[in-house]
């Protein structure tokens, strides 16, 4: 990265606010804006000030270099996508009002591009006609676009963003496979290198299609996905994804089916605390509709929750949404709240832990009520069983002996599918064998949210007095600090230490501003550089400055001469 | 610029093409599809190929490196912009349909920014409140979306475009003016540095505001724009803007005015050849349009062009647009080719070279009819002079003793404008002074066209052969081309200069595809790398490769050995 000289604050539009931002509802964001690094324009369309900027440009620098090392080439494509090629792939109708479409002076159709498949599949089906040209990675480091319905969490949800995006095209699944672990390795990498933790999990493929992915989860508190890891064989998965052990139905009295009065409860919580019965021992009825308009009943416990993306594996990959409450009425015959399975005319999917499950309480159809002694081998013998619910901690890991889930939150920084023939299929992007017969070309895409990455960053590394960036990420390597500009000695001192830090390539930031040391203190920490070097009159008076890692709580005295050598060591190579 | 290893042919997307795509009209244009560079995606929306984006990266990193050298600082702003941001600054209204304009899922309107003067004005008007904070230089380089009438050419005259784009601000108009001197200089480095031969030129500001503005055109016989410039003081300007001496009226014979039948002889040069008259005798007249709704005359001699920006400057600013066909019958009674300004009641405004002519020819403002024996004095009291037309080859140069005007084409690749207060009056962006007191801040914007660079330079840099690479703009530096891959030692002696060069920290491209040796060599000088090396048997038998500069038309045989050193020194530091 080209860093120049040191750079002054005095002259760094970098406006710290000492308030939190009252939309602010996560550190990222409250911490991005607090420090002066990015700025609202619209709802989720943010300006980048030098600071957020420079964080950006390193998670770009560190993806570019490893996508080059793995052999992809860089190109890029425009924003701005005409509909035909949209059309092609049958998304200009499917993707939604996520799409933001637009019309051109001539009424034409375009949309501002949230991905680019269809763009680069016609790339391909242009220039490459034989398997001697293949296999090609090809990337692009972009601004997209999702109109989401609800923008929040600053950089974590926005609108208009920045994205590396790759697609890779292969004459036989074998090499598409190939290609899919040498992205994986190469992820591995690029979240390594941006000193995040993180797990690389099995996960549903979405909306994009394509029959396997991998998503990568930042680990943090806030994060909107749940995943499970196995802690004795790395396995790891998204909750709705991952294998959740059959449990064997809890051992209970029953006895002939009967409708017991449950007035106002609904809940699984309301009816377990009126019955007196654990939600185990419950069975939870969900109706979905399907996306050829059929409904089904999912059963899960009543401790469990169902997941949707193996609903949809279980249906062969078909797309289902929750039935509104007045197909809920149709099919049940009663209000939402007292469904059950039982007399149900409707097929039923039942989670495997249900199989045999004896003295169950279950909806009755039927306004405040319930049923109690549900057997299932008796008044449930059509129900199909597969793995429907979501894994949870504590579940055993169905991959090794022993292991035992924990739980997560992540934040998805990253994905990697194999997407088959899926868009080279619809948009006739083919290829010459070495045998001569034309077949469509296999493809994977893998994609990073570059801002996405920077927000994830900081909410896995902040405290309470600010962000504390991986070294990889930050904008600059350190913070000189004097603390007063009024004094001669401690002005040149900072400027000494400033220009052997560039002279030693490390890019450092001078708080040269006529500030009280306590104003300065206070942004130091929340922008959040890897180390502080304070300039104050009684360690210079001993012909030392203190040195202050971020994340630490003590500084250490170090004499000027050595100064800059002890930051280089700290903060490694930029 | 990260550029890995030796990059091999085989594996890169570079499609080249034998023939010259059907659509381009320009070089650059032709050049970058044949070449494998871009491809087109819709009308004047391209994708860029690893090639071309190699060349767009290396322009990029040239201006990013002189920017931050300037003490500006890099932003990066939305490309959707909401629309009431320019209707504060009125440019919603005015911009026309060049501007893109969208709707997203709430029915708000929005953008897609051709430039950015509201957003980093809105910015600066939240976060600068105080001279203290001034000044302020603040870049991006972006993707930039204008839907031009008729996108063509290719890169030179696209809709969607990378921009870098500059907004600077100030507490005074000194301040500003600086400023401006600064960017004009970094500008004056970065075309240099990209290996350019241009000219900084006086020109008019166009629709974007501002007083005072230099455009930096590279010079080449397919530019748009027609410049002067004075090889004794330096002096340049756009034709449009460069001063204009009044020539002396040519000496003439005159009478008492008179009609004469010019049966359907509407041009100059038709009634010039009837009349036998040379073209410097007639008196064109032309009515425009003012913004105002106002229809003025303007009146240049027979062999002139007039100004539309000298036309405007003398009306203090304000557009006019050519009248139309009707309005020009309305306000003469005749039909379009015969207007004169004998008689016509409508304010007039004359080069000044017209001031004094005698025995002139002019149109009689009837059906087939013009004036001879005009005389300005007596037939044309109430014009008002002013230097109106268009500069041209020969013309004296007005700002030294004994210059003359040289005329070149150019293609405008940046410019700088001072704005004054166009945008921070509009938009409210004030500051407090050392005095306490409120003021607009002073503005200025700088503008280069990265992608239009690149075509510009190809416009400059080619043969019939292909492009020509400024060598800092080339995606590679070299060309490693073993004219067999059959034969092991050519392919390891490529091999190891592609190595050796890779050490030595120079980009190389190598042909390592299995094609016959002329093909290599077309493809080769169509890429234009600055150096090409041809590893043959017969030279390797003597331990020898080939060198040959892109632009020398004789090969060199040097030792194996010394070909990494060679490249070095001819090619220069990366």
């Amino acid at each position: 990265m080209s860093s120049g000289g040191v750079m002054r604050q005095s002259e760094l539009l970098a406006p710290t606010l000492r308030e939190d931002p009252a939309e602010a509802e996560v550190a990222s964001h409250r911490l991005l804006v607090r420090a002066g690094m990015i700025r609202q324009v619209a709802r989720g369309i943010y300006d980048f000030l030098p600071l957020g900027l420079r964080a950006v440009r390193r998670v770009e620098a560190i993806v570019r270099d490893e996508m080059d090392r793995a052999g992809a080439q860089e190109i890029l494509m425009p924003a701005v996508i005409p509909a035909e090629l949209w059309q092609e792939s049958g998304r200009w109708e499917h993707y939604g009002r996520e799409l933001l479409r637009l019309k051109d002076r001539y009424e034409r159709d375009f949309c501002f591009g949230p991905t680019h498949e269809e763009v680069v599949t016609d790339l391909v089906r242009r220039e490459v006609r034989s398997y001697r040209e293949l296999p090609k990675n090809l990337y692009q480091i972009q601004v997209k676009f999702r109109d989401e319905i609800r923008p929040r969490f600053g950089l974590m949800r926005g609108r208009e963003f920045l994205m590396k995006d790759a697609y890779s095209f292969h004459a036989d699944v074998a090499d598409a496979q190939r290609e899919y672990r040498v992205m994986y390795d190469a992820y591995t990498r690029i979240f390594e290198r941006c000193g995040l933790t993180f797990r690389a999990v099995e996960a549903g493929s979405g909306t994009i299609g394509g029959s396997q992915t991998h998503e990568f989860q930042v680990l943090a508190a806030s994060g909107e996905d749940a995943i499970v890891s196995c802690a004795r064989c790395g396995y790891a998965a998204n909750v709705e994804k991952a294998a959740a052990p059959a449990l064997a139905p809890p051992a209970a009295a029953s006895g002939a089916l009967e409708r017991v009065a449950t007035p106002g409860k609904r809940t699984i919580e309301e009816v377990s605390g009126f019955l007196g019965l654990p939600p185990e021992r419950f069975i939870k009825t969900l109706l979905y509709q399907v996306a050829g308009g059929a409904v089904i009943a999912v059963l899960v416990r009543g401790d469990h929750a169902a997941s949707e993306t193996k609903i949809q594996a279980a249906l062969g990959g078909e797309a289902v949404t929750l039935a509104d409450e007045r197909t809920v009425e149709r099919v049940t015959g009663a209000p939402v709240g007292f469904a059950g399975p039982v007399g149900l005319d409707v097929r039923i999917l039942a989670d495997a832990s249900l199989r045999g499950v004896r003295g169950a309480v279950a909806g009755a159809n039927a306004d405040d009520a319930h049923l109690v002694n549900v057997d299932q081998a008796r008044d449930l013998p059509a129900a199909a069983f597969a793995d429907l619910r979501q894994a949870r901690a504590g579940d055993h890991c169905p991959r090794c002996e022993g292991g035992v889930y924990e739980e997560h939150r992540g934040i998805e920084v990253g994905q990697v599918f194999y997407l088959g023939t899926r868009y080279s299929q619809a948009m006739g992007a083919t290829f010459l064998g070495a045998d001569g017969a034309s077949r469509p070309i296999e493809m994977g895409c893998y994609g990073i949210g570059i801002t996405r990455t920077v927000a994830a960053a900081i909410e896995q590394h902040h405290d309470g007095a600010g962000i504390v960036w991986p070294a990889p990420l930050a904008p600059y390597a350190a913070h000189v600090v004097p603390v007063s500009t009024a004094d001669a000695a401690l002005r040149e001192t900072a400027e000494r230490i400033g220009r052997e830090l560039t002279a030693a390539g490390v890019d450092a930031l001078l708080d040269d501003r006529d500030e009280r040391p306590g104003v300065k203190f206070k942004d130091a920490d929340l922008i959040g550089l890897p180390v502080r070097v304070t300039v104050g009159p009684r360690a210079l008076a001993r012909g030392c400055v203190e040195l202050k890692p971020r994340a630490a709580t003590e500084a250490a005295e170090v004499p000027v001469a050595e100064a800059a050598s002890r930051i280089v060591a700290l903060v490694g190579p930029r």
